[in-house]
């Protein structure tokens, strides 16, 4: 079941540069093991903003909501969900 | 080069039955050639709702252009553009 | 898995009073028998508009889609489709 | 009389984690107490996202704004109130 | 129980001027009804626009949706419900 | 001559508790005045929301402003001012 | 007592041209007797819309709706109304 | 050349009470000057806000912005710029 | 003088083929001409959309003004108008 | 390729002086050296504001993110991108 997440990352002026690196660090890992377990399905940066587009594959919401709440960045992020489906037109 | 578009299918009230099926075959069939010729790499149906998000893979924002402005639905859409880019986290 | 689904019904002027009405009764229909197979776990009409909250009970987005998409006002419906979860404090 | 209560919480960056915590488990309880009162019907997470959905069955506006100016967050909350009616379609 | 509801009047452009006339005369007796009745407790033109705000008096949203959704011109209407409550510094 | 005023309270979390009583009790004394001198006419709590409606009966612009712009809370509220007239269907 | 006035014209496309004609020149004359009139204290257009912004110099809001709703052109008008004061540091 | 331009003023919390009085009279010797010079032929306070609507005359747009950035409040303005002409039914 | 101006073009549904492909000959020879006369220095598609970007090089808001309002598609044409300067860091 | 980059910068209050002029020279250095190296097309600054259209000649979405990514504001800056194309009535 597919979910098209905007993800804005809005990292406050004040976060210590330690702090932001290491969390920068954690999603890079985060994001990674869930694109290997097939649940983030794409990802792209949004051209010339600090902002992505994400793919969510998942069973069910209650696993796209444990996997978003849980990216480190999460704190700092303004979040669209979109519900998606095969498209009649898809030859997929 | 990938281009994420959304697409709002806007249908006036007014359009005879045997045009818009029409119009629609005609759709069906220039977005499934666009697809084999791998310019569209995906193409979803919006959960609910008479709009599409369609991933468009190609050279230039010529090539854009011309796909897009082409459709045989091109006069009922609204349409949203974003660029996007790899992102830094992704393994593909 | 639930769908909060709000729905603005948008009747153009111009459709004859008899098309409307029976419109009006296919989705009395089709809304009810959805109600009784569980697909729509609760309906409420927003006051002093002519829109619904719809809760969708269903398990997966194809098949909310499907369940939205065939409904006899769709035409003339602007819908916004809202994921949900099991909130943690929630007692039920 | 029923109420359709949006929720986003806005916690600021700068609010101690024991504070953060005390508020959190405050709400909980006050949330549940809510709940087993009868007063909210239901409440549901947004899909990805920091914010609620909550059902308010209350007898006025008065008891609807007593509850939600006394949730423990809401000096944090935006919030959006829609007034709620039986649906003619709905078979409850 | 107080609503204040912001009324947006929008006369199609094709409506004959009889059945306008008619519409505007039943409305101006719906009107004065409910004032007389204490539903509508204040009505006022938004300066420079054909829109009002109306102070509804109800005992329920049953009741505030039935005023409003019986109004004459309720089709042609844009409308906005916000719940009221007394203010802690009203002397009244 | 009546304008209806929308006063959204924005409290910086910064603002220590004995400056924000205080000004709550400055507030509260001045709107009280207010009332009795007759200037406000009415005054309302919108539901759930820490934001008023309130019904200036003011002589001019001049006074309207000079009365918003004294008010102990201005710097924190965000406003939005609706000049109101007499409603042809009015019966007062 | 001053308001500025935004005025955006939206002549429906189905309008006959000599009605339109006639609208204007009735819009003409009418605008140049209350500017004579000293009601209307300035008019401009906004370069490249078919809008205005007009100054009216009115003795209550009651003259201000009066003026406005008696506009030939009132029915194809979007307008936005914001009541002025003399700024303090005006040397006027 | 005339343009219409807006200006919300937005002071921050924690401006210093000196800095911010300071920052005021200067502004007012400012726009006293541009007022005397024929730049801004008019300048008028938004009722209940703080908030500014100012005529600028100038040669260009690059007199335009040179006036505008060199306000000693600009840093704490959101600022929206209309450029105007003699609108055809003016009599001036 | 720059100005830049975005164009969406809106044909309405009902407008029919001569007139509309008329009126695209006439704008494209308007359109040209004033290229050559210097007036637009540079003319861009948006890609994906029947809109524009358009750079109007001018001495003055009454000859933009002059210049836009007599395009073929006027009538037809949203258009927003932003005032430009030489940028400090521009090397032009 | 082109795209139209509009750029607000929005500088927070409490950035240091000297950390902001040092911020301004890298911005203008990086931004000459883009437009000597035909990266960067044209560059002009919005009337009245802090803020810019920046005219991008690219080879791909990548370089453009690079571009703009790598501005020494771009943690300051609010960003929208707009893909361009030759419009089929430009001469050039």
């Amino acid at each position: 079941m597919l979910f098209l997440v905007r993800m804005k990352v809005n990292i406050p002026d004040t976060l210590a540069a330690d702090i932001k690196s290491d969390l920068f660090s954690k999603e890079k890992e985060y994001s990674q093991r869930a694109q290997k377990d097939g649940k983030i399905a794409a990802l792209w940066r949004v051209s010339g903003q600090f902002a992505n587009y994400c793919l969510f594959d998942v069973d069910s919401n209650d696993e796209l909501h444990e996997l978003i709440s849980n990216l480190p960045l999460f704190p700092y992020l303004d979040i669209e969900v979109t519900a998606l489906n095969k498209h009649p037109n898809s030859i997929r």
